[in-house]
């Protein structure tokens, strides 16, 4: 298998797990956080900051990828890891999401999603079969198969139909699929009801593959009712394989997930909210644009040790933010990056000391105990 | 005296100069350029690359710094050092040249100058007893008088009214500076004009100062123009006093300007093109937005040792480029800076070997030798 799951704690008191995930590009230690590269670079971050913070895999888009500068020119550089200078774990998504949330005049039919370019709206077709013949060329350790996320609002019938058709084109990906250095995952979709995703959650894990995910949370439902949800559905995935919730979410929601099973994140939240000023802290978040920051000599995060924070006074980073300055999104991202792989890395510790459940109730209390400032 | 100026060698066949600046935030090894930090940050870089860059003094703008945050705030946080972070040498402008090139309405007194922010077009005045109080407050190791810079086209009876004013100021300067940490360089103006500058070379100089340097350059006139009269200007200022030609230039104007006796320098250039897209390399300069880079596995220069070129490939910089990323900006900056500081090194190395004619003439050579690509 292109990657192998090695699972070797479970926590005493949860469903909370500890492993490692083993590619061709390093180990990554499970759970973990992904950072968001979109087009081939986290957002104000260097390949150099990514290493500093410790991140052992990001994640890539294959819409953006694919419109510009295309797989083809990435693949002529030696692939993605090359092309981006990240000799670590990459997980690339099957581009179904940005299909339905970026593109334009998209049309689903049962060979794939035909769909024009928010860029210069040239017309595309994605297939299963195409997506992962993408995500191979990128090169990436880990590839998603092509599902549709439906719309939140999507009556019982159309859900139906949509799941059902994410099934007839996993098995085309897993057709498709080369079985060479990348992996790929399968995903569940379902939205909040139980009995689709319980459904599908079997028609998808009979497709044997190295590791599954839930997709369609976190488009616009109560947090309540995703953790709710993924409560009852993480524990249906196999246990030997890794799991992981996609695009989802703030700290509370990761704890949350992991606490029912889950071991890999994604999320563009504290890369995009870095960018506006809002950090998040062990003491809560914290809205650098505040004028109550001016002439505050503290760093953002008094407990946190990332370079931001070790350097920089709150008064400065509102200075760069109120001047517009590039250097306030890079130092804001690298914090919020940290905050999110240090919670990854507390998460890890508490599972092996069997103390998740108190490590979760405590960030769940700091985030709850303060209201941006 | 405030800074220390120690020079050690003259080269054998031009009137180059190698020597140390020694100030209280360490010794800077002359002749050095120095990245511009207008607000507190140079553009796009962190504190920590310009660390890594061997910067070892960079220049903060007095005008944008009283404006925003203000010169108050930051010397309730400690000073200019503190605030940014930055433990090595400042050198601060006096607030002039920017009244001249950003500030509205501004209208020019014996007293001073007075002008509405260009940022909210509130009312304020410097005069050459506030520029000094300011930049001593920010905490300066090197402040500079506060000047009047003449329009390119002014005409000789106002050129000379200016000049005689711009006189009366530095004795202003000097009567006001406190002699503290923060060392008072004098500026001497005359635009193209030979015998103004003498005249005003021999006002200036007659103001017993730690430094002295050469103002209105680089305002319009051809590079022909500019070299030819830092030529005959540069070697009437003081020997044992540190030259600094302000805002200039191009890597040819910097190699030039020594080879005439300067001693220091900054631009604005390699930061602002950098982030347009435009690299100086020892190749010429090269345009990241070329289209003809799109597959080029190449790093932007093959023989830098910088950041940029050891981990990046023209093809992904200018895919950055492309897609409008942040990445991009910081990447090209580290790259410029580089380059005019490894102009500096090899320029103080060749000032050392007695050969600074031939390594002079080398950068004219490749600086002409290609068209931007």
């Amino acid at each position: 298998m292109s990657v192998r799951f090695e699972l070797f704690h479970a926590d005493g008191g949860t469903r909370a797990r500890r492993g490692r995930l083993h590619t061709a590009h390093g180990t990554v230690e499970t759970p973990f956080f992904m950072p968001v590269g979109t087009q081939a670079t986290v957002k104000a971050v260097g390949q150099d900051d990514l290493r500093s913070l410790g991140a052992e895999i990001v994640l890539g888009n294959t819409y953006h990828l694919m419109l510009r500068p295309g797989e083809e020119l990435i693949a002529e550089l030696g692939g993605l890891h090359r092309f981006m200078a990240w000799d670590r774990a990459i997980l690339t998504d099957s581009g179904g999401f940005q299909v339905y949330s970026l593109a334009q005049n998209r049309k689903i039919t049962e060979e794939g999603a035909s769909f024009q370019s928010h860029l210069d709206g040239s017309r595309w077709l994605l297939t299963p079969e195409r997506s992962v013949a993408i995500q191979e060329r990128l090169g990436a350790d880990i590839l998603m198969a092509f599902d549709e996320c439906p719309p939140s609002k999507a009556d019982r019938g159309y859900l139906e139909q949509s799941l059902a058709r994410t099934t007839r084109w996993l098995r085309r990906c897993a057709a498709a699929w080369t079985r060479g250095a990348g992996a790929l995952f399968g995903i569940v979709q379902g939205g909040l009801d139980l009995g689709l995703r319980r459904r599908h959650v079997d028609e998808v894990c009979a497709v044997e593959l190295p590791g599954y995910a839930l997709g369609g949370y976190s488009v616009g439902e109560s947090p309540e009712e995703m953790h709710a949800s993924v409560a009852e559905v993480a524990p249906l995935l196999p246990a030997d394989r890794p799991r992981y919730l996609m695009g989802v979410g703030t700290p509370v929601d990761l704890v949350t997930a992991i606490e029912a099973g889950i071991d890999m994140f994604d999320c563009v939240l504290p890369t995009r909210c870095a960018r506006n000023g809002l950090l998040f802290t062990t003491e809560g978040r914290l809205n650098l644009r505040n004028a109550t920051h001016a002439r505050d000599p503290r760093p953002p995060d008094p407990a946190c040790a990332c370079y931001t924070c070790r350097t920089h006074s709150r008064a400065y980073l509102r200075h760069l933010f109120a001047a517009d300055e590039l250097l306030a999104l890079r130092l804001a991202t690298l914090h919020n990056l940290h905050h999110y792989l240090e919670l990854m890395r507390g998460a890890r510790a508490a599972i092996e000391a069997d103390r998740y459940g108190a490590f979760a109730a405590e960030v769940r209390r700091r985030e709850s105990g303060r209201a941006p400032a």
